[in-house]
């Protein structure tokens, strides 16, 4: 462990200044070491991200910026001009990586680090520009395209990437590269600066709130909030939105953030900008522009997000759709918004101290969010939809329901590695009074509260078992509360405090227990993790007459493989006879399958004409037991039909 | 009616060779008198296609065309290559509006034609080429970018127009403009020419064949022959398929049509494609292009067609999409698609002499073809959703389910005029024993059976009520069978001749009535055209638990503006309470509305999360009475929702 590591608490992203608003302040696990999130983050740390450099060389971006470094000639390589945040993603993802102990070394990550710190190093030029393709293909055409051009996105994912290198190493090597950047942006961009503009693709909002959190510069934070409150003037000038044209909503520039009704538009920029203006309110503490990002999140929740936390109904332009335009086969559900979901929500969970929003970052992470990556994690997926139809043909694109190995845009694969190498941060706060736990993990960390000490340990079978034991291994005699978070769908919980049941305050999704604590006690929450149908509201046309297998915070689904001897077009559940649970040791890496039965609908349709009278009877159909896997495993085997709603008999 | 008309069965689309494989010759209706349609095409012929030279004058295509002719100077308007083809969907509209007595010289219809046709010789080049796109813009790249020129296509559409000035007037003025550029192209392409290619856009294909039939020229129909079959061999060389670019199966260069199990890619490429192909089929008799069109077809319609008829699932590339993958809200269902699967499918009716085709034909003619075009005549809709949500956005686009009055990519206008004006043509035929009506208009017609000549008089009512009476004005001693359609929704049906019940030999969705008949003899067909429930095949999952209304040929939905106090994102039928009809002279030009209740669905969501336990109880929520009115004349009043499945209480 590197002697430069800092502070627990300061391990991670999104670390509030003292003086801002925030409810919560983020206390990062110190280790996660068992169970469900380690062994996850071990292929993280040991399959896809040592994988990343030799990915992005064969793919070019290594190769780009070192033509724009002038170490190498031969032509630009890839026809996208953000595949420098490719690089600065996996930086980022690298950096909080080194915040493990247990991995930190592994696969010389150090060396990697500062290979590529030097090549961005020597791309950068001297006025602190650095985009290797515009550098190369268009040099004379800086900030001209704001639109299409993500040169601020860019600079967005290159200070993230400087800000964890710096928290988790205090290495100032990138810090410098990305604080050099963000100058000649700051004295490019805003009031009695050149240009006057948004980038296409919100990222610099958040990355300028963090960069001023780590630097103390406080016009980081003006022009993060003035890149926020510009979008929604059309200063973009897209054009109406026609066939081959998105119209301003996509890129966020049909209204302001302050006045906007609900998400809109491409769901990662929508995501991304409301992260920033979320870390804008955040530290300034402005009542509107909080009520608004407060308003987005519940009107997105309610309207506009599947069960399994994927955001953005359609491929067409990567769009959010209508409210409870919620389709499972063509559903986008990008990667990179789960992970832009999970980001942003949990700003709003520190802004606020609400439960409800570390219930989506849960649900998200199990769910929508871990589906990208495979259980090797060495292939992805961009889309994640709730449906594969038997009849699937869509192979061979990016935003093919079949998993790759690498995508012509890979943004999501970093994003991936950057979320779940940053995992530890995303678990634990506290506030003036106490902790709260907010994921359930093995794992242990120490915080203070009130100025003392205190030190847990979580041991937990979670999401297998509802089961979460915590043991005090510091804590001084002064009272404190420890708060855990009670999940939405939890039908019952319990607590016992060494072994002694007892009543917390149970609010607003927490269960508070204020005591004068002492080493060694156990505190034991018990949640029911039992498997469960849930069905949605009507408006979801999608799912009707549906239901979805869950059980803890895991949404299930059918897989082909699964079901010899017929597709999952015609499947149904019997909904009155009990679901079994079996736990599968042996199964894609250890899951609980969850069983149930019904009868296959009526045959194949032998007419040409699929629609029917109301009220003739279907033909008599043979029973088919139903087995489901967990979401966030499905596409570890043969390709093959998928789904997560099932049709009630 | 000027003389040079020729005989009725010669005046419209689809003139198979006396030597054609065809069980059936079509028939034109002499005139379409009176009832439904003759008032959609009054308006058609009043105001549709009058407007139409002076669109296309403000929309640019006409300036276009005059600079290739070298007659004015300035900039090429708008940005798509096929902008011709306007012009000449136009030109066959008003050449099939010639055919109709009643209309034939309104609004200076033969001066307009006169105009255009003298356009188009100046603007075609000595060698027979005429693209006013590649002529301007790119005239050193002609037939190099044949994935997205749109030159053949271009000329498919010229030479329609052509064959039908031919037909209707004997003009030979475009008919000769048509043939130099089928020369050049038959010069060009095929085997022993200087290229080996198809278009990226079928159309081509069913034109040549029809100018074989006007021309009779059979290197036409060879050539027709070699596009058909060098689909689905790579030749466009699209590339894979990614965000940016559709792949093969778009243009069907994926399988070729022999090979192909189902309908795929966009969706009017692919229809253009088979009826060129069942055109090919039926003028050569080869069977296994026959089973090819007769096997994609039934998967089709079984698979992927909407209860409107409407077809292609995906705005994304303006797809087919997987089987049963019919969304109600964002699907396509594209105006032009409904106008390519009428002409399609009636070239299968002629082929194989099954009424299921024109069961089709029907459908589609009277819900997601006729809800293209605004009750006056002058505003359009280019995609045909079955479903418009509460909070829809999409607004100001082509493909926005708002009508608009005319497009950026105008190809749906011009297609509807056509459709119109042809009409008579596809609603009856003869073989050698008989005369087959097809469609029920009031109208007449005269035929020859047998060497014999027959005539009839229609009267109906169709379809407000199913009572369609048929009245013998010419018939000789020898019999014949009079053939009648019993459209597959029907639950009953009754045929008298002169009064008297007949028992006709009902097969195949035929009755048939075998005799010697005699002038005057009147054979009256009773239709159930009463309103009822229809519900969908359950792997339509988008409609699950829902019913839709139909009466008659007719398709339902509700709209906004019939339910006050609230959208109809959660409305629903009571399915055991009977459905009321009120006949409305005074609604949408005289409609029967359908009447039903329901209770609303639960309020909307109070909670952030849209998804609840199997079982949870809905609050109570109030009746509701529900007013349907038919889908064609849909988005007539003030916008606001719209919806064609109604879930079930």
């Amino acid at each position: 462990m590197p002697s430069s590591l800092s502070r627990n608490h300061d391990r991670g992203p999104v670390r509030p200044t003292p003086q801002a608003s925030a409810l919560l302040r983020p206390e990062a696990m110190t280790r996660i070491t068992g169970g469900f999130w380690a062994e996850r983050r071990r292929v993280n740390a040991r399959a896809s991200i040592p994988q990343g450099p030799a990915l992005l060389e064969s793919a070019g971006n290594l190769h780009n910026l070192a033509l724009a470094a002038g170490t190498t000639t031969g032509e630009y390589r890839g026809d996208l001009p953000f595949l420098d945040s490719d690089v600065t993603k996996w930086l980022e993802a690298a950096a909080w990586q080194l915040g493990d102990p247990a991995e930190a070394d592994a696969e010389g990550l150090p060396d990697r680090i500062e290979e590529l710190t030097a090549l961005l190093a020597a791309a950068q030029e001297d006025s602190g520009y650095l985009n290797s393709w515009f550098q190369v293909i268009r040099p004379k055409e800086r900030f001209e395209d704001l639109r299409w051009g993500h040169e601020l996105y860019c600079a967005g994912h290159l200070i993230q990437a400087a800000v964890a290198l710096h928290r988790t190493t205090g290495a100032r090597g990138l810090l410098d590269i990305a604080v050099r950047f963000a100058d000649h942006i700051d004295d490019t961009f805003g009031p009695g600066r050149p240009l006057d503009g948004i980038c296409g693709h919100a990222e610099i909002e958040t990355a300028l709130v963090e960069l001023y959190r780590e630097t103390g510069e406080r016009r980081y934070l003006d022009l993060a909030g003035y890149f926020v409150d510009r979008h929604g003037h059309g200063l973009l000038n897209v054009g109406e939105r026609h066939a081959s044209a998105p119209g301003p909503a996509y890129c966020q520039d049909r209204v302001p953030v302050r006045e906007a009704r609900n998400v809109e538009g491409h769901a990662v920029r929508q995501l991304y900008l409301l992260a920033g203006a979320t870390d804008v309110a955040t530290e300034t503490g402005e009542p509107e522009l909080r009520e608004a990002v407060v308003r987005l999140w519940d009107a997105m929740t309610a309207t506009k997000t599947h069960l399994t936390g994927g955001l953005g109904a359609r491929h067409e332009w990567e769009d959010f759709g209508d409210p409870y335009e919620l389709p499972t086969d063509r559903t986008y559900c990008e990667t990179c918004a789960a992970v832009a979901s999970v980001q942003w929500s949990w700003r709003m969970a520190l802004m606020t101290g609400r439960a409800r929003y570390s219930d989506l970052v849960e649900r998200t992470l199990y769910n929508g969010f871990l589906a990208g990556v495979s259980l090797d994690g060495e292939r992805w997926l961009y889309v994640n939809p709730l449906q594969v139809r038997d009849g699937y043909t869509d192979e061979g694109t990016d935003q093919t329901s079949r998993r790759t190995r690498w995508f012509r845009c890979a943004c999501c694969p970093p994003n991936v590695m950057r979320l779940l190498a940053s995992l530890p941060a995303y678990c634990a706060s506290t506030d003036g009074s106490g902790l709260q736990i907010h994921q359930y993990v093995t794992g242990s960390l120490s915080a203070q509260v009130g100025g003392e000490d205190i030190g847990v340990d979580l041991v937990t079978g979670y999401p297998v078992d509802g089961r979460i034991e915590l043991t005090l291994t510091c804590t001084s005699g002064t009272p404190w509360t420890l708060s855990v978070r009670l999940p939405h769908w939890s039908r019952t919980c319990s607590v016992t405090v060494d072994g002694e049941p007892v009543a917390p305050d149970i609010e607003g999704g927490w269960a508070r227990l204020r005591r004068s604590w002492s080493p060694g006690q156990r505190i034991v929450l018990e949640l029911d993790v039992e498997a469960r149908l849930t069905r949605a509201d009507p408006r979801v046309d999608a799912v009707r007459g549906s239901v979805a297998i869950e059980r803890g915070p895991l949404v299930y689904c059918l897989e082909q493989t699964d079901h010899p001897g017929g597709g999952l077009d015609d499947v149904t559940l019997d909904a009155t006879r009990p679901l079994r649970s079996t736990v599968r040791p042996d199964l894609l890496g250890g899951v609980v399958t969850v069983e149930g039965a019904g009868p296959r609908g009526p045959p194949a349709a032998r007419s040409w004409w699929p629609y029917s009278s109301h009220g003739t009877p279907d033909p008599a159909a043979p029973e088919l037991n139903l087995t489901a896997v967990p979401y966030y495993a499905w596409a570890n085997r043969e390709d093959g039909a998928m789904r997560v709603w099932i049709p009630l008999r």
